[in-house]
């Protein structure tokens, strides 16, 4: 078995079942809303599934250890995350299911044949634009701010390479709800399910899960509410369902 | 002090405030969703406020009760219906503050100026076309069925009629918010702060408040969930405040 070096500032968060990822925590940490994201997206055996923006590539690594689709790629922008991204892979010997790619997701049309992919995953950046930022060059302004691609680019994009009514997973904040609506039907993925997540059964919500579906028959299912504690520091049942045993440390926040 | 009449087969039912409604069971008797629209919308002192499809009147009589909007409309298509409404609003005394018209919403442009009312409110007809029903005629099968005016014609006649920055609330079915957002912003009228409503707050929701500002910015306020019952029968503390003390039977179910 090849050693995976593991460098400076980094390190390995254990998933808590059998897989590892490795993390930077001066880069970028992912957070719940991608372990939320990988719980409400389904994936069914033999599908193949792209991640846009896969950062430490935590999406492809949680949906290959609970789905039985064929292959998982993430693709991320920042070669230095892709090449870490990439070392978590070959540390959970996920080699053969899962791959990274180092690149622009608004390259797809470059990169991937259209129509390649039954499911694309997206735990894209919130923020509009880059206002007040000091430096925008930094990874976790990447990764929360809309620098790199926008909300319309990954939207794009994975209309492009989703096959006839493949599915779109994506997380987002509730506040870009119709612009997230207008998009999605403008590039014909029609919003089917949603569900929001309120941190408090008494408190707004703060992230809103999205399924789209290519060429979909307008119709939209909205779960029951996704309530992330009971009180401080205790999660619901319904969010230790969606981490699939996968408790995760109270560190990782976006 | 004139005597109102009741015709045979109609209830008057007690709002719990002071306030009365006639309401005719073999037609048709409003709903949670209009206690909770009323309590949603905000009217603040001197504005004009316009009901489109106003049924027994409901919700100008609340928002009369808890609100010091300065003039309150109903329209209302089935003219009997109309003349019941009337009727309700002379039994409470609201003839100064309460105006009910028999007409057709979809004739806004024809009853009042363009910009002549700060608020709009609407209980629209939730359900698309008229498949499997017997009898289109049928009054409840007109408040629920889109027989007489469509999502789009509730929403163009609330556009055409509010002042520049006014406000729309309205109450419609989860499953409709894709289409409900886009065809808000076709006419200008920007979704500004939604509420969904869950029976119990493990299930779906069955109902969403919306308030859309004409001419307004692009940002969704989701507010936490309202859920109605803590259990079979047991109404939660939110949905009470919601009632503002209305608190009206059980029976009056959509």
């Amino acid at each position: 078995m090849t050693e995976i070096p593991v460098r400076k500032n980094e390190r390995i968060d254990d998933l808590q079942n059998g897989f590892f990822i490795i993390q930077d925590p001066a880069k970028f940490c992912f957070g719940m809303d991608a372990v939320l994201l990988s719980g409400f997206a389904s994936v069914n055996k033999g599908e193949r599934v792209l991640d846009l923006g896969t950062g430490t590539g935590i999406i492809p690594v949680l949906l290959s250890s609970r789905t039985e689709g064929e292959h998982f790629t993430g693709i991320e922008i920042q070669e230095d995350c892709a090449e870490m991204a990439e070392r978590s892979v070959r540390l959970n010997q996920l080699e053969d299911r899962v791959t990274i790619i180092p690149g622009d997701l608004k390259n797809t049309a470059e990169l991937f044949a259209p129509g390649s992919f039954e499911v694309v995953t997206s735990n894209p950046p919130y923020m509009i634009g880059n206002h007040g930022l000091e430096n925008r060059d930094m990874p976790k302004a990447i990764a929360r701010h809309e620098i790199c691609c926008s909300l319309e680019d990954v939207i794009k994009s994975a209309a492009y390479v989703l096959s006839n009514k493949g599915r779109f997973y994506m997380v987002h904040r509730p506040f870009r709800l119709v612009e997230i609506f207008g998009v999605l039907r403008k590039y014909r993925l029609e919003p089917k399910r949603m569900q929001l997540v309120y941190p408090y059964a008494d408190r707004e919500p703060n992230m809103v899960l999205i399924e789209a579906r290519k060429e979909g028959n307008p119709y939209l299912r909205v779960d029951k509410p996704l309530i992330v504690y009971e009180r401080p520091g205790v999660y619901t049942k319904s969010v230790l369902e969606y981490y699939h045993d996968d408790e995760l440390s109270g560190e990782n926040k976006k």
